[in-house]
């Protein structure tokens, strides 16, 4: 079997993880690591290490990440380095000729996401958005009952980043997380895409449909400060320091087709984990809160209440499952949304074809994070969202809907040529 | 004991259980119903014939308001009408002398809340808004936890008017409601108060803390369309009729002291009914989509699921329960909140004092539509929330903090003065 030859940049605790986990066993498939990179050398020796002991072969080690994107033994690269750098690295590897796959994270300004397009304009759409989100096995499913027509016509989504993250920021110098330097310093909807991934597939973004405006507002900053109070020593600058990141952040984005969605970041107050996944369709709505469905004909308002239906969406599997995720063991970390997403991501590579999450799809998730903090700046003023397909979203041609991890339908009619 | 003699005025759903209910059970001890009063004929003759089995003697029966409030046999008067009309009829009201009771409902412009803000001052603090939810069991819980520092610095809350409300819509000719023509025509955050009340009570608004802006945006108009297709016959006009509400509205609003409130209305999709009551703190947070808390020291985010916690609040409830409610047996509609409500009201017309939920308080919950439709307008634009107290917010000095159902507490130093 051909394998692709890939190298590593970034390997924090997402790149090692995802490193040491499943693209270790990809390994024994299709796939060769032939270098890893990270800044500090520390976390690539302990990679090359852990890669070593499972794949029977020792990658190359390198702290230059030019010197990774240069070389010509690879036809790849995965970039899982800090949210300010993946744009850049991928822009500099697509021009070295290198498919490349991105990890999440949101954009610091819209040039750096019109940068990405001016790339794949010169280098092709050779890129793919690593949202492993997209693949997840309940907002599959629940997408599946869109395309079904089970939900009627979906009207609001949403969902959020909720996820107390207070220890990991709090501890940044400790663990060299760019976290910390982001809270501290800037006030935005940081981490939009795990929540917004599947619900633009689901709405069919950049193919049929497209973001519009957003207007985003940031509660006051506390829960860092008491943590800080709580967990760092009484001389701990941290413990006097001003966060400029709100706790929450609500932005509200309205869609071409007048389909509003809502998502909150809520990462520094505690809570349990939660993306918030929500649906509402005219015909039935999911409930990611609860996990529960409500659907015309099976539920009615008066008999059910909600804590009679919470859990039940568990009840549809049978009926609903999304194909993907029918037949599939789950492997590797977050559910096994991460080996769909990887997986996705070496066949498009090998493929040289458009990602399931392509190019277009990362800078349009990706600039949410640029726009709220211009909203916020502005007192919740509305933004307006690029169209960076420039007119091609309702005419899109260059989606492969035959390759098993699309996550898009066609849609007759929707370019009125047909 | 003293009776509260009381002319009713609306006596469509809400008026009718109300009266039948609570104020008819209520004529036992110290209230007393002099007339009742609808636009409807039929509506009068059944209410009164109601009371005369319940209570053993005949209210006067009244159609038109303005007889009512012209007499002198009684001091105070509950409006149960429309929302078009509570805050004119209750300026009338005030005007003839009498202490006013007005059902919840929003406001239709910012002119008519600054109209009962000049009636207070020409006739007195006089009025109380029967926000039922104020009184909720689970609201005034993770009040009293909020005000004994459970929960840390309270940062962000949120909560909506989620109820399914297709087919009372729907069928407005018939039931002769307001709201069709509501949904035909405007598009806003129609009745936010039932979960707005609680958060504000609990935010300090109009005592030490103040609504400053909001932003709102609106989904497209779905539900009834497609409600009307299944439930009207072929040939109704509702089933082609364009309903200018959307189907989900989100607004954000700001506060003084810098936290962030979410409000949604959703009532015309399928779902469960929920005030989706939430409230997150520095040390803790209450989860209202799935009756849970999750407190700092009790629960870790690395050991909790979310699912794991749902429900638990009731396991709080002999810790926390607010005084209110405890030793109180529920009677009435809405889980007993209809009867605190009403009881408050009657405490405080009797006295002659200022409710524990007033004008000033009625006209900040209700100014949120006018305002939220002037946003939706303008695209989601930030509008400014009026300060009805024109500065007197953070030095009131009119609260009975003794009073039984007080929803309010005394903030030492919020005036600068102690």
């Amino acid at each position: 079997m051909e394998k692709l030859k890939v190298g590593i940049i970034g390997l924090g605790c997402r790149g090692y993880v995802i490193t040491d986990g499943i693209l270790a066993a990809m390994c024994k498939d299709d796939l060769e690591i032939k270098v890893v990179c990270d800044q500090f050398a520390d976390r690539v020796k302990r990679t090359a290490d852990t890669l070593e002991r499972k794949t029977g072969y020792r990658p190359d080690e390198e702290t230059d990440y030019k010197a990774v994107i240069a070389r010509d033994d690879i036809t790849a690269v995965i970039i899982m380095t800090s949210w300010r750098t993946h744009l850049p690295m991928a822009i500099e590897a697509m021009a070295a000729g290198k498919y490349v796959g991105i990890e999440v994270g949101g954009a610091y300004t819209l040039k750096e996401c019109w940068d990405l397009i001016e790339a794949g304009k010169k280098y092709g759409n050779r890129l793919m958005f690593l949202e492993n989100c997209c693949y997840g096995d309940r907002e599959l499913m629940i997408t599946r009952m869109v395309r079904e027509g089970v939900m009627g016509e979906v009207i609001h989504c949403s969902g959020g980043y909720m996820h107390d993250l207070r220890e990991e920021i709090i501890n940044g110098k400790e663990n060299r997380h760019y976290r910390l330097g982001n809270y501290l310093n800037r006030n935005c909807e940081n981490y939009p895409t795990h929540e917004l991934g599947p619900i633009a597939k689901l709405l069919d973004i950049n193919n049929g449909n497209r973001f519009c405006t957003l207007t985003s507002t940031a509660s006051k900053a506390g829960g860092l400060h008491e943590y800080a109070l709580q967990n760092r020593p009484a001389d701990d600058p941290l413990t006097t320091a001003t966060f400029a990141q709100g706790d929450i952040i609500t932005t509200v984005i309205k869609c071409a087709r007048g389909e509003t969605i809502t998502i909150t970041l809520d990462t520094t107050l505690p809570r349990y984990y939660s993306r918030g996944f929500t649906v509402r369709g005219t015909k039935a709505g999911y409930f990611g809160e609860n996990d529960s469905l409500f659907i015309d004909g099976e539920h009615n308002s008066y008999e059910f209440k909600g804590s009679e239906l919470w859990g039940n969406a568990k009840n549809y599997i049978d009926q609903y499952r999304h194909p993907i995720w029918q037949n599939y063991d789950p492997v590797g970390g977050h559910d096994g949304m991460d080996w769909l997403v990887y997986r996705a991501f070496v066949e498009a590579a090998k493929a040289e074809k458009r990602a399931p999450i392509d190019l277009y799809d990362a800078v349009t998730y990706m600039c949410i994070t640029a726009l709220s903090e211009q909203s916020i700046q502005r007192g919740g003023a509305p933004v307006d969202i690029p169209d960076f397909t420039e007119g091609r979203w309702f005419m899109r041609d260059d989606i492969d809907y035959d390759d098993p991890y699309c996550l898009e339908v066609k849609q007759p009619l929707r370019d009125g040529l047909v």
